[in-house]
């Protein structure tokens, strides 16, 4: 098979898609299948499998241990910690299929290492879901959630920081962003 | 080592046991240890490990990064999801072997993803466990269980869908399968 | 590459590194990158994967599908059971790095299969975390922790057994050992 260009898959790799943009750096162990597309300066880690019908951005990094399932997408710069666990079923039963359901990472996103996500679910942009939590409905942008099932704890800033929202809703982030917090919505003003 | 027949081992999967049944198929990087017996129609994911001290029935789904331990036993059309964790010594210490408990996945069962199960403990048949649970203790056949720990949160059909008892203690499932609830257990009526 | 000597490498490992002592043991599809500091009689499964900021005491369990990641110290006779998460990022996003954290994991400790631990923590001597615990903040010598977050829920022994302390706040184990509980700390008296 013809290997994509300027794409570094390490030997032990398999790697049967030719979609996969250049920069990208796929290690030990990992498999892609064939219909996987994958953008630019991905960094897929040793241990991950990705199927057909997946779709990733560019500037994704994906550690170790992960499947990405027929019907998941991810985009630009999303964070997949260590052993994410992404799911694209509902009460799964061997020998009764129920169909697909598709999950969405947004922009920017993270998860943070062990977290699971169950299905038909989209992370919002700039989101943050805590290591070792169960994500059990939509997260909203810039959401911070932990927690078994997951809940709101906060918001988080485009770096990854947390947010504090001061009495007249805005909020200063160290790395000098700036947001206003409007009807439930965080939104970047400089 | 001869092959055992009409078995798919996909080429960087090693396989050491020939007491695999018809139509099973094993991925790539999984790795069966030479004493393990696994019945025909079975799938084994990308990145699981399977014991030698293992017994799996017919029609199993075990999804990927799986480890099946010595003393665990899987019943015919049980679902194991993505990245569920077995185990199989309560208590462990480097250096104080304590002895292995057993383990048993009945008929039917679904583990949800990356949940984790303690040793020693039966799941009953045709329950379900939610992702990302753990479970601490024996769940009966029919049950929907998760949480960390682990709750009854209600009851699940043969199909996997959920089931709702009126004050009559009968449900009909959408599949069309009916039953009673009755001294605590699920009964299939037709 | 020339071997360590004294060494079991699976013929499907990658292991890099020529720092491991003897009788370490390496099995299928684990990767030992090249600065990594293995000491001797260590056991790695299926399917980890060891960077190269890491140090891995004497006698110390690695069951499979477990990444030890750089600033990761883990010392004698620790316990990590299957599909352990460790990270070494709080609060990751895709091109913002903000520094690693050092997690340490003192001689004698147990982490429970699936359990995640966040970064920047040490794990006492001889504690244990229960499987699916989400470690959250450090772990004081002989504390049994479970749950998400994990809380302190009891003390354990050297040989990993539940300690119960009378109201003198003494505790003998039925492995024989003695123990004050003086101050909130657990001292070995025989």
């Amino acid at each position: 098979m013809p290997k994509p260009e300027n794409v570094f898959i390490h030997p032990q790799a398999l790697v049967e898609s030719e979609k996969i943009g250049p920069k990208t750096r796929i290690w030990a162990f990992a498999h892609v299948l064939k219909g996987a597309r994958i953008g630019s300066n991905v960094n897929i880690g040793d241990h991950c499998f990705i199927e057909n019908d997946v779709v990733i951005g560019n500037n994704v990094v994906i550690k170790n241990g992960i499947s990405i399932w027929d019907g998941i997408s991810i985009e630009d710069g999303a964070f997949l910690g260590p052993n994410v666990v992404l799911t694209n079923e509902l009460l799964p039963r061997a020998g009764f299929p129920k169909g697909l359901e598709r999950t969405v990472i947004r922009r920017g996103a993270t998860i943070g290492a062990n977290a699971t996500i169950m299905t038909g679910i989209t992370l919002g942009e700039h989101c943050t879901v805590g290591a070792g939590s169960v994500v059990t409905k939509n997260v909203i942008p810039h959401a911070l959630m932990y927690g078994n099932p997951a809940r709101q704890k906060g918001w988080v800033c485009i770096c990854g920081l947390k947010l504090s929202f001061d009495e007249r809703n805005a909020a200063v982030c160290s790395c000098r962003r700036e947001f206003v917090l409007k009807n439930g919505k965080v939104k970047l003003i400089k």
